[in-house]
């Protein structure tokens, strides 16, 4: 994987944590430099590693609360 | 990648869709015949083929939708 820098601007939630110490989070993350987007992925303990995961746009985001939200 | 399986038991919503006709979806999908879990994915048209994506439990679904509440 090339180089690439990351920085998590706002940790919003933490969905779960496994035995391992590994969690789930909904986080604010700016790739690159470039702005922030919603993310939710894997973090090793003091987010020294990163797991899969997805970035959602803010429409991305938005269509996904509007879907929440009918739930 | 070993043979695996996947059934798509509801479409919540399409976040996006991309040029090419890629979508991330917010689906219920279940994984080699397990319980369905929610899960974000990118998709091909027809889901003929799956990008990356997270799968969130119902106990992480919950607590997305709760933090999701607050903003």
């Amino acid at each position: 994987m090339a180089d690439f820098q990351y920085e998590i601007l706002e940790e919003i939630a933490v969905l779960s944590e496994n035995p391992k110490g590994w969690r789930k989070e909904f986080n604010l993350v700016s790739w690159n430099g470039r702005p922030a987007k919603f993310d939710i992925r894997d973090w090793a303990p003091n987010h020294e590693k990163m797991g899969k995961g997805v970035t959602l746009s803010n429409e991305e985001f938005e269509a996904l609360k509007s879907a929440l939200k009918e739930m």
